[in-house]
């Protein structure tokens, strides 16, 4: 009778219409965002609990120098007063994305809340994240992509929810408020989303347990990643990149083989191209799908087709394939603008693209921008054959013989056996990559590039799992079976020995610090073009799982 | 087509049922509650908006040291990029007490949001509460109890609220977290709430501004205390308490005649008194109405018989009277049961109670409770005479008499014609006033009494406008009408001269930082007991309002 149960406060996020329309370029455009929204895919729920609790270790041999050690049973939490332990960290076991509620109740009988308490909830994916002091912040993308949120709460007990999607393995409560009762936690509880359900999994080839390690970490970052869209990291941006779709879609179709998801996403950026046709890089799902206006990467907008192309060899869906083939001719035109008339491409030719390729700072793109080009339009052709459109693109033929002559006398320094790229001749693994991967150079100069450019101290090497994704393709290409085995583990299998439980954005085996933004706590832990280990290990078994041949 | 309106996140606070129930000592408490419940005002509600930008200036003459000056025009808000503008201070004119609520914007077209925004808002009472660290806290409150609040948004455009209700005049913005995209408030509005609707009030009798003045400060803090119940104060304890009740129902009395307020109000209370019928000083509203258990204040206890009275007395509810009459009964039986054989109040015996009286450090309370029974039981008397039941408790008439010999012999020196209380024979303002009160002394002894304290440099003087409340009372009862006015102009009216909105819970003309809880930001700057004014300037114009006769 006297039993009231109030919803006290509604906090709610309004989303508006925007106002970005699907391409003016495309005459199917508007067709294309219906396709996308039909094949989204539902979204798995799981609740999650703290397994234990931890405390950090400043240890400079550690990670980041910080390591989480075992601190007690999560029975605390609910028996004791959160006065006391105040500071206190959960470990959740793993890394999950999704809401996190939680329930207060009073400690003692007959005494009633006299007052708000105020908390604090820091979110954490790497134990440094935790111990670095956020403000005064230096980074140069936004603070509040940091998962600390302050709440306060009217009343004990009480039941919340932070209102924020958050994305953490550790979690740290802090007691910034409270009056002189005691409460502590009744309920909590992370129910974390995907859009795929992770098993289990046991690699049948192999008995070493590293790579087994490397298969599911990769399976943990692809999982957490893989919401309604790929998104690019679960924690920060939270949104769709053409060059993270390739490769999560390249890993997902050696796992969990949602191909909806990689259908959505190539419909959701074909509608949203500009009004020339080109792809924008990046795609943002709320309050309704829309671009990233004026976010052009011209080696994504090439990477879309051998998406495509990829998504269409593996399910036969030669309707997509068709449906969105003007996309594809129409991407290979824009790069070609950028063409000097010898067919190398122009740095400097308006508009200035960014070219992704890598994190990494002083590395010379032009290159890899030539030979990612000829990639792009091989297996463009490769799918015009798939769809019986070769005959319609003939052209590219004796283009692609072209650029490739081209790149050959302006890149290829044939004493040295090294691709060297730029005014400056900059010698990079990427730079041998992409000439490797279209086929400018053969197999055996291939070789010899690679082998050299890793042995020299001085070469400019990659800064991130995306680049070296590449660079694996291409030893393989080179049939460098053993080099490329060797890479996957002293590379990822390195990122797993320092505690990753999934695939970090940037990671330089030489610098734990290393930050594209100026503050390492902002690097995305969790990130997608970093799961394709889960591509290489179960597509070339032979290769990574059984050794070497 | 394409316009979603999406409620991305729902922030539900649940209040699960509490452990107390009704008193057991009383057959009708769950009646009584029942009572309480169906004369429950409905709150009404007023939207406001900002009516300028300010600026804080460091001004030593200013009260705390802060005062406010124009900065500029409103449009400004909505205009330009919030970022140029963090640390951006609104001024709403008036204290409000509510829910605020916000929609933020994009400013620039085509640009579409890359990363959350995080924001903090800080409400304030007065300017210094704005320009003082919170952190690290030093107060003895919850640090809770402060109104700042940060809050990440997931995206822009965005509508959302800050879940708690807030009391302020003075609203700062910061922008802790964003990214390259421009973004300012579409819309900001404070939609605040009261049981009584405030009207513009001009005094018939009086041509005087600050005595307007000091009205409509008065009223404004009373509208503002006067919720579901009358709340001590709207930012900090929101709570019913005793003390409060009874002064604010004086003022209301004089002003709003939200009678059913009081009603409930004198219900709550004494449905939720103890298993021995003792009244519990406080009452909390949620998640259902329950005491702050074990919270005894025996002055207060005494003050409700005295509420009582005055409620029936200007309502003629004699149902309501007669309804509670137990309970008047009770708290007069359970004061004396603290009386030493020879009618002295024993401040060792236990239970030792905490007796309210002030906020003021070394002043001694036994002269002041001895008086304060005294007059509760003779107006208890009166209400007996009203409900027609003087006859069961004549016995109260030889008791007082008794207590006032006591008194006489044990606290008043006739040869100064002051009242000294406890072992040391301290001399403070409070040990005249409830002498007076109670008509202990005479009301010439009375008037020589308060001429003397008043003149003492090193006698005690009140801390809070609730003991001056009691002062004026006393002065008015010795018919000392022109140190009554005074005291009003000098005491309430300084406040006013310092920038008052609404009157502060301790006020001391000498100490503009004292504070009961050790940080001068936590105090309440809108509280109940402080609205008395409202009462004596209309309850006796002619001494308030007209000037010295």
């Amino acid at each position: 009778m006297n039993k009231y149960v109030l919803c006290l406060i509604m906090w709610g996020f309004f989303c508006f219409p925007s106002m970005w329309a699907q391409s003016k370029y495309y005459a199917n455009s508007q067709v294309w965002l219906q396709k996308a929204e039909a094949c989204k895919s539902p979204l798995v729920y799981k609740d999650h609990y703290p397994i234990r609790i931890v405390k950090s270790i400043k240890d400079e041999k550690a990670y980041q120098g910080w390591r989480m050690e075992d601190a007690g049973n999560v029975s605390t939490l609910f028996h004791e007063s959160l006065k006391k332990h105040s500071g206190i960290i959960l470990d959740f076991g793993e890394h999950l994305t999704g809401y996190f509620s939680f329930t207060l109740k009073m400690l003692q009988e007959n005494i009633a809340a006299d007052a708000p308490v105020r908390l604090k909830f820091t979110f954490a994916e790497v134990p440094a994240e935790l111990n670095t002091p956020f403000d005064p912040y230096p980074g140069s993308l936004s603070r509040a992509w940091l998962q600390d949120e302050v709440i306060t709460l009217n009343q004990v007990p009480v039941q919340a929810q932070i209102p924020r999607r958050v994305s953490f393995r550790y979690l740290k409560i802090d007691v910034l408020g409270a009056s002189s009762f005691d409460f502590t936690f009744d309920k909590l509880v992370m129910k974390a989303q995907s859009s795929v359900l992770l098993q289990p999994s046991v690699l049948a080839n192999t008995t070493d347990p590293l790579i087994q390690k490397i298969n599911n970490v990769g399976l943990s970052t692809l999982k957490e990643c893989m919401q309604t869209v790929y998104e690019d990291g679960p924690k920060r941006d939270r949104r769709l990149w053409i060059g993270d779709l390739y490769l999560e879609a390249l890993a997902n179709a050696c796992s969990f083989k949602n191909h909806d998801l990689t259908k959505r996403c190539l419909y959701l950026l074909a509608a949203l191209s500009n009004d020339e046709g080109l792809l924008h890089a990046t795609i943002l799902e709320e309050p309704e799908p829309h671009p990233q206006y004026g976010q052009y990467c011209l080696d994504y907008a090439l990477i879309y087709n051998v998406a495509l192309l990829e998504y269409v060899k593996t399910t036969r869906d030669l309707a997509t394939g068709n449906d969105l083939w003007p996309v594809v001719v129409r991407q290979i035109e824009m790069a070609l603008r950028q063409f000097s008339p010898d067919m190398i491409y122009d740095m400097q030719k308006p508009p200035l693209y960014w070219l992704v390729f890598d994190w990494k700072d002083g590395y010379d793109r032009q290159a890899s921008m030539q030979g990612l080009t000829i990639w792009s339009i091989q297996n463009s052709y490769e799918l015009a054959k798939l769809l019986g459109k070769e005959k319609d693109v003939s052209s590219w033929l004796v283009l692609i013989k072209k650029m490739k002559k081209a790149a050959r006398a302006c890149f290829y320094n044939k004493k040295t056996g090294l691709v060297e790229s730029g005014a400056e001749r900059q010698i990079s693994y990427l730079s041998q990559v992409w000439m490797i991967l279209s086929e400018t150079l053969t197999q055996k100069e291939g070789r010899r590039a690679l082998s050299s450019v890793m042995a020299m101290s001085e070469a400019c090497y990659p800064g991130s799992p995306y680049a070296y994704h590449y660079v694996l393709e291409a030893l393989l290409k080179c049939n460098m079976n053993k080099e490329a085995r060797e890479l996957l583990i002293n590379y990822w299998g390195n990122m797993v020995e320092k505690g990753a439980d999934t695939f970090w954005e940037v990671f330089d085996p030489k610098d734990d610090f290393i930050s594209p933004y100026n503050f390492y706590p902002i690097n995305s832990y969790c990130h997608a073009w970093s799961s394709t280990p889960v591509y290489f290990i179960n597509k070339y078994p032979d290769v990574f799982q059984s050794g070497l041949k």
